[in-house]
């Protein structure tokens, strides 16, 4: 491909996805461009097979040309996806993405630096811990996560996954006093979460060495939120064992119900047993956006990491994980390796930050372009403009369903999800799920709360207005 | 940010790709346009905190226009990279982008869907399993990596390191017969890999809970390969300690020399005792896109999972490894975890795949889609003129390299590196490098191998051409 033909298929492509993602019709009033993503169905027909059935089993031979390509993606692809940009967006979590996002995406494509130690690309690392450090500011988060604090700072990584992976790997590595680097010794060491957890707490857990044997779930309350006196049983009961508790996990709106664990008392226990103390708040926590929102991270004061998703509710594109540590020295002990050619002048001098070591890869894209452009051109307003949006949206949802006898509003719900049950029972529930899901105008996730079968609506899409929720609500509520 | 300013704004910023990453005089002979990355030095010239210090050190209160955010990007973010795409690019490895894979990373960016599982975008899976299994062919793989193979299959990672993680704790359950996941127990797991290694295999074991204690150093021969009668013996003597061999890596192109382990007897030994045979070729296994250089994959016929890198020498930009593993469901054993919400009719049929389960992560972008547009639309017949060019490139230089007495060629170099000493002694070799690195012009990597410096020289960069390899030599003996 010439850079001429990249300049003309390059100009197509913005112009496709500034349709795809423009749900406003050019007419007030008038339909919708046809590219818009409102004009689809929110879940995609195909069945398994389909997709790649419409492609050529054997690679090409010889290039092919860009319109060729295009045709495939409006043919094949677009048709092929499922929808997470649409109005009806009431699934899984809000993905957002945002066009100031795309465009920092599109420039970290275009530039290829990688950014795995500062000497690889000076500004990957240095515009990254600038946006850790702004990020700190805008949600209000400790000062012990600034990149300027004794011991701590931020990194982004690709996903929560991974931030509590790293965060239980410094977990481990304080633990053990940093044996386990040499001995792999983990059958000891115990973790705390409740069921609600992610199922990423007990992924991280597993691949650290920590089987399920070693994780307790704790009791939760009719809040689905972790009961304190529960936690501290359960310690007494490892430490009389000779067990070593090591990590616990607080969630900060869980995804099944957005459940909020009672980090101050949570946290005061685990500074007790000198345990680490992770609050995982990736869906929630970017709600302290917005100043009456900041109680979302009461109790992170005692947190040794903390992590949240500008992917999710901010709409900065995946992957982007915001993660803190109040304790750089235990993560550099679980995950640094200095092979002699990765080393440099700067590395050694301990002036600069090496982000290989705080994290699973080695390699890394520029992400903090995505997020630097999004909080400059999109800006701060409207993002809590959103949020202040999609709560309310979410809270008058809830409303109409606690005054229908037909609903059961089966947990709290203080920010942009409410969990509802038909009171006919679990059967009746499953079935209005397949029913509103196959409409192709909405799509909901199904959870399991308790026992019992559950509609999740999640309200966060970038393009969900009050029309949107009206008609999920009709929906919904059609033939029950 | 308006559809509208998107579309003049992601105009602007393609049109600037364009030309950064156009190498040719837009008038054969005149002058460089002058945006291109052969008009800036190779390694920035700035200070640790300089980026940042340009840059406010508080987050804007109001929405910024694009043009500034432009201007600092040609301002502060440009001067402030290393250029991996320079011409003078000979340090670490290439990490060619290419037009069309710069392309789907923005298509990918501007769908925002997820893949984590085949029902949250059906075309995500489907394209990328596509995706893998051309690639299988147009490597010449074994058919037992293909994903209509009995128990096979293969997967984007984004790393060649969350490739290695992934086999290790593949290894590490099949060992255990799954029981890890319960138990947590890894100490008596014993790795073999040589010193000539990637970091990630020492970084993935610590994390799998294989500490240094259980990592046998196999010794190499005066090719930096592993010799397999040592590997014998250390395995014969861990057996007799009632430890538990259970994985063992065999580089195919090492980092530091390009060196190839035997894999055709380290494989034979693994299977006599039962070992996950990994064979790690990240940047060499691209080579046998080209016929005369399949020979790079000997071996593999034997290997329980391989990994290469098409965001190397390929040219799709990073992050894009591609994994393949023969046993599938010590994969999915060790990395599968099913929560409510994310339960479908699909995944419980076992008619798709989950990708969520053969990754670290949960979340996943649309990588396919980068590894696509570059197949279809730069060709396989571009990718074996890179190669076959920079294979000779490196040829030539080490010829001349043999034939001056002031260096010494230390490693074979039978693909795109070649690594060289001068005769006069660590010393001087590491002078040369910190000379040569300082001219702005090209940059080098420097290791040690058998405790001798070592200037490494990797021809790979998509824009390098002769005249800067000779540009090259002539840099490297001015003044030795």
């Amino acid at each position: 491909m010439t850079p001429d033909e990249f300049r003309r298929a390059g100009h197509e492509l913005i112009d496709f996805i500034a349709d795809y993602l423009d749900t406003a019709p050019p007419e007030p009033g008038g339909p919708q461009n046809e590219r818009s993503v409102a004009t689809r169905p929110v879940q995609p027909t195909v069945e398994s097979g389909d997709v790649r059935a419409a492609l050529p089993e054997h690679p090409p031979t010889a290039p092919e040309p860009w319109e060729d390509v295009m045709a495939d993606v409006e043919r094949i692809i677009v048709p092929g996806i499922t929808n997470w940009q649409h109005p009806g967006w009431f699934a899984y979590f809000p993905a957002n993405i945002s066009y100031p996002s795309v465009l920092g995406e599109l420039l970290s494509a275009g530039l290829g630096v990688q950014g795995m130690s500062w000497v690889t690309s000076p500004a990957c690392t240095e515009v990254e811990t600038l946006m850790l450090d702004w990020m700190q500011e805008l949600l209000g988060l400790p000062a012990a996560f600034h990149s300027t604090s004794e011991s701590g700072g931020g990194v982004i990584q690709g996903s929560a996954s991974e931030a509590t992976l790293v965060a239980i790997l410094s977990a481990r590595h304080r633990a053990t006093g940093g044996a386990v680097n040499a001995d792999g010794a983990t059958t000891k060491l115990v973790a705390y979460a409740t069921s609600q957890s992610h199922s990423s707490i007990e992924k991280g857990l597993r691949i650290a060495g920590i089987g399920t044997d070693r994780i307790r779930t704790i009791a939760h309350d009719e809040n689905f939120a972790m009961r304190p006196d529960a936690l501290r049983q359960t310690i007494d009961a490892d430490l009389a064992a000779g067990l070593t508790p090591f990590f616990a996990n607080s969630n900060h709106g869980s995804t099944s119900s957005m459940a909020f664990d009672p980090s101050p008392e949570i946290g005061a226990i685990c500074r007790d047993h000198d345990i680490w103390f992770h609050v995982d708040s990736a869906m929630a926590g970017i709600a302290a956006l917005v100043p009456e929102f900041r109680w979302v991270n009461d109790g992170i004061q005692l947190a040794d990491s903390y992590c949240t998703n500008p992917h999710k509710w901010m709409g900065v594109n995946f992957d982007c994980t915001t993660y803190w540590t109040t304790d750089r020295a235990s993560l550099l002990g679980a995950l640094s390796i200095l092979p002699e050619y990765l080393r440099s002048a700067a590395a050694e001098s301990g002036e600069v930050i090496d982000y290989r070591d705080w994290q699973i890869p080695l390699g890394r894209r520029f992400r903090a372009l995505k997020l630097w452009f999004t909080i400059r051109m999109d800006g701060v307003d409207s993002f809590q403009e959103r949020i202040r949006r999609d709560v309310a949206l979410t809270q008058d949802l809830a409303l109409r369903a606690a005054s229908d006898d037909r609903f059961s509003v089966v947990a709290p719900h203080p920010l942009n999800l409410v969990c509802l049950a038909l009171t006919g029972g679990d059967e009746a529930t499953d079935e209005l799920i397949e029913r509103a899901n196959a409409s192709g105008t909405a799509l909901f996730t199904r959870t399991v709360l308790d026992g019992r079968s559950v509609l999740r609506v999640s309200i966060g899409s970038h393009t969900t207005r009050a029309q949107h929720v009206d008609a999920a609500w009709e929906l919904i509520t059609r033939d029950v």
